[in-house]
């Protein structure tokens, strides 16, 4: 029996009678520049697990060009406007950018990403997005671990690709999502008029966080107070001594994406921020604290993992006492820490 | 040099001279009745550490009475206006209900409960509440790891000082607050028309847990439209045998907190589903579940120090090789496992 094309566009006659390829000849074929082997790699990588692993390991020692941008901000801010003229603006300038939309599928506000996306596609022409530049969405599905161990694997392989900058987007809705954008080389929060004021974000951690401020919408009124708030915040954790050591004060920015206007002045703004990087050598500190976090994440994963496993195995007495009452979840959890940390976890 | 009370009105006179009092006393005092302990140990739990641990373990003899509901929904679904008259609704049948208003702190979102918190002020007579009810506020100040601690705990703490029912309020938009909610005895979603869908919230495993559904501001366009995804949802679910083993269906109830209509029948569903708890045997497994979340995060948390410790400690060495690339992360989260696993932390 010999194995002829199928008249059906699935799969596509480009694929037919090829052998599934491995990682290795995955890799390989996303650092050619070959688009279809690089959104494979990004679905093992959201997928997890130790074929996730592999990729890292593997894109590891080829990453650490890329400038990396994270950009975060309140749902209905803005961003992806924003981002879809960024990636433009770079396309344009002969720049070979990536973007990364998180989905933090969060509940209730789940959509606000969907929505963007398509504003995002009215701007990338898709002969653009197809040659030059490399737009991927991400979703967590439900577990936020996931996010935190994803997004900078994905990074990392976007990075030994040849893409630069990479530009992380993210809905700032919870700590995970700071985190992400706070590991970034620059950090962008964007604010608009109305909405996420200035006192939100100081209490989400996002002004401490904030390499560069950008207020959206600023055709809007109300956009001035956002700005003068943001100022006097900044004069606050300057007096406080909260701000960098360097004296370097993050811009504001004033933008209205959906006018077309700022995109360009934000990146120029960002693009003196990587210049005060290099120039104070925060850029290796950045870089530390990125890996670390990375660390952080993945062995609180694995260690969640062993947790688990001890609680179905070897603590399972514990925790059914626990249950009945017989003994408190404070000395459950005490007797199965030190279980776990003496005696690895139960196989 | 003798201490006289001063003219001054803090501290209050009543504390005046007293020696500050330990855990135990302020225990004792709580479940005696007395508000402003009940009040300190709140305080010191949500602060976490061992002397929250001490007050989870004086309250877990005691605790085990009261019914847990759980109320979640998007920011301004009215919850708290519902919570409101469901409290004022208990207190005039003579029970004694204590209210937990989670403050996710959310990035961006954090203003929604304080919003909420004057309305339901508006609608709990401040003579009943200081008599009958106890309404407090808890935020998570930016950790998520606190909240997953410090609610079961507070919780206990309102079961033991003789509060019943205990009702959690939380806005739905982390996996933590749905952890939270879904850890009651009996949780109830709240939806309105035109935020929040039942797409969204089946997206968010909101649909899982929901033993209750409440489709709020039901004078409003497009209740019904609600009403029927709901449904329609419920029936898929029953279809794919989603639902509960029991057969039990969370009934959907149309109200509309803000008319003060609603809240009695909410109150009378919440009811029926504690029958069917006690009917169905399911009240042992809740707690059962309740108690191994709250093991599961209090472990991971103390892992999570233990790593730390470890980072800074034995595997500072390898976390500096990764950071100066010369591992990759894998390698290094790999390494720093075995060596927590099988060492204990760094002391």
């Amino acid at each position: 029996m010999s194995l002829k094309p199928f008249a059906t566009p699935w799969p596509p006659p480009a694929e037919m009678g090829k052998p599934k390829r491995s990682i290795d000849e995955l890799y390989a074929a996303a650092r050619g520049g070959e688009r279809r082997a690089l959104g494979r790699l990004l679905s093992i990588v959201e997928r997890g697990g130790q074929d996730a692993d592999q990729i890292s390991d593997l894109a590891h020692p080829d990453a650490g060009r890329a400038h990396i941008v994270g950009i975060t901000g309140a749902p209905g801010a803005g961003k992806s406007t924003l981002v879809g003229q960024l990636v433009r603006d770079l396309v344009g300038a002969g720049k070979k950018p990536a973007v990364l939309a998180v989905d933090p599928s969060s509940p209730l506000t789940g959509g606000a990403i969907l929505g963007d996306r398509i504003r995002m596609d009215d701007i990338v022409d898709p002969g653009v997005e197809r040659t030059s530049a490399f737009i991927r969405s991400m979703a967590t599905r439900g577990h936020s671990g996931g996010l935190a161990l994803a997004v900078p694997l994905a990074v990392r392989l976007f990075d030994a690709a040849g893409y630069d900058p990479v530009i992380i987007e993210t809905v700032g809705v919870g700590q995970v999502e700071v985190d992400v954008v706070g590991a970034a080389d620059t950090a962008v929060v964007v604010m608009t008029p109305g909405m996420g004021d200035a006192v939100q974000a100081n209490k989400a951690g996002l002004l401490e966080v904030a390499d560069v401020f950008v207020v959206n919408k600023a055709d809007r009124p109300g956009a001035n107070d956002v700005r003068r708030d943001l100022d006097l915040m900044l004069d606050l954790s300057h007096m406080t001594g909260q701000e960098s050591e360097t004296g370097y004060r993050p811009p504001i920015v004033m933008a209205s994406a959906l006018n077309a206007e700022g995109s360009e002045e934000v990146w120029a703004t960002v693009e003196k921020h990587r210049a005060h990087l290099d120039e104070s050598g925060l850029r290796a500190t950045r870089r530390q604290h990125r890996i670390r976090t990375e660390v952080r994440a993945r062995l609180a994963q694995a260690m969640a993992a062993a947790a688990e496993a001890t609680m179905d195995g070897d603590g399972a007495t514990l925790l059914r006492q626990a249950e009945a009452a017989d003994i408190s979840p404070t000395q459950a959890t005490n007797e199965l820490l030190t279980h776990l940390l003496n005696k690895g976890p139960a196989s």
